[in-house]
């Protein structure tokens, strides 16, 4: 495939945020004295994460940066667990397990053969500018540049977030690849004129949770981050 | 010396933009069968920058991209030494040489190292975010993030510059060090409260150019981008 640009996709198609966001939630509750099942607190977490955006897309919230939004989000979950005793201090900690997620296996060497292409590549998150600097420095997820919604006061799939990047890369939005493993921001990417490759994350929910339907219409479907790379010119023989 | 982050100026300070630029103008203009001292050209265009930065600041002129920018200050220079007869086409083509300029020697591995500390490594140059992300890759400068005045839609010297530096990558100004070899970008970002760190590049115009003075108040001084790695808590051995 012949691109000048990909920008991808972070929490759930770069990084296992379930296994780390569980492990801060397990270890600051437990801490606090309180017992639940904590990988369905991090499940509904994130369940409440899409409709919040919602509203924020929809004009009903105004635009804060992801981090106040996760504190937002956080208050929900814990109220539906009873886990209302967790005090301010212990949840901004919580919101900051974000910053620091465990990439997927494959995802540093597939980047770093990437990084090796004449493809350039960026971040394309709803996480911040300074979220996803610090997550991919500590993740060894390397990329030519780090773009966010926030440089447009936005969230994907708003389609000024995928227009926003094409502007800044100079690229056109045919020559720029929207990587990802969610169907809904790929198949917004391709209503923003972009080209899109779906990497399926069946662990995304848990080793419980099925493979997730891939989109309607993708431009390319990989396995992982480094046959992607492959797909894209890369000729190294990186291997996890 | 403490800080969280990092932010570097790129021409000059991490590239030399006098050979580099030297070499596509005496190429295009030869082509063109013109002759010229190319050097003396290159520091001519260089010399429109600063007037032509100052009419945007001063709102003389709206804000456009640096390549924008660049068109307009090499018509001047063209102009100045007599090579109008270069059209459009090669004048677009001159522009882009600003997009691949050499590093200095010290300039990859120097980040490299700082890559590995817990120091936050951007631009923050008055170039845009797709020729940061060009030239860096290109140059093999490793960052941790992009930044650009072009975020601001302004340009260095305007504090607006190093404030939203600040704000995107969440670190207090005076949590923020500005490295440049230039006196100007440092006084405006100690004005913008930020700390300052000169790295003297004898060479930037020139074998035949003296050394410039250090700005009268700076926080630290270093020969290189390797010591100022060092200076801030890297322990690698890299020498280029």
């Amino acid at each position: 495939m012949d691109v000048d640009a990909a920008v991808f996709d972070v929490f759930g198609t770069l990084t296992d945020w379930r296994s780390s966001v569980t492990e801060a939630l397990s270890g600051t509750g437990g801490r606090a004295g309180l017992h639940a099942d904590w990988p369905t607190v991090t499940d509904t977490w994130r369940r409440c994460y899409r409709p919040a955006l919602k509203r924020i897309l929809d004009g009903e919230l105004s635009w804060r940066p992801l981090d106040a939004l996760h504190r937002l989000t956080l208050d929900e979950a814990l109220a539906e667990h009873g886990l209302e005793d967790l005090d301010d201090a212990e949840r901004d900690v919580l919101v900051q397990a974000w910053h620091r997620l465990r990439p997927w296996p494959d995802a540093p060497a597939g980047l770093e053969l990437l990084h090796h292409t004449r493809v350039l590549t960026a971040t394309l998150s709803n996480g911040g500018i300074s979220l996803l600097a610090r997550l991919t420095k500590q993740a060894g997820l390397r990329f030519d540049c780090i773009l966010s919604a926030e440089l447009a006061r936005s969230y994907k799939p708003d389609p000024q977030v995928y227009r926003m990047a094409a502007d800044l890369l100079e690229v056109k939005p045919r020559r720029l690849l929207m990587v990802a493993c969610h169907p809904d921001d790929l198949e917004a990417a391709a209503r923003a004129g972009l080209r899109t490759a779906y990497i399926p994350r069946p662990l995304e929910w848990g080793p419980a949770a099925g493979r997730v339907d891939p989109p309607a219409v993708v431009d390319l479907v990989a396995d992982d981050v480094i046959e992607l790379a492959h797909a894209l010119g890369a000729s190294g023989r990186t291997r996890p």
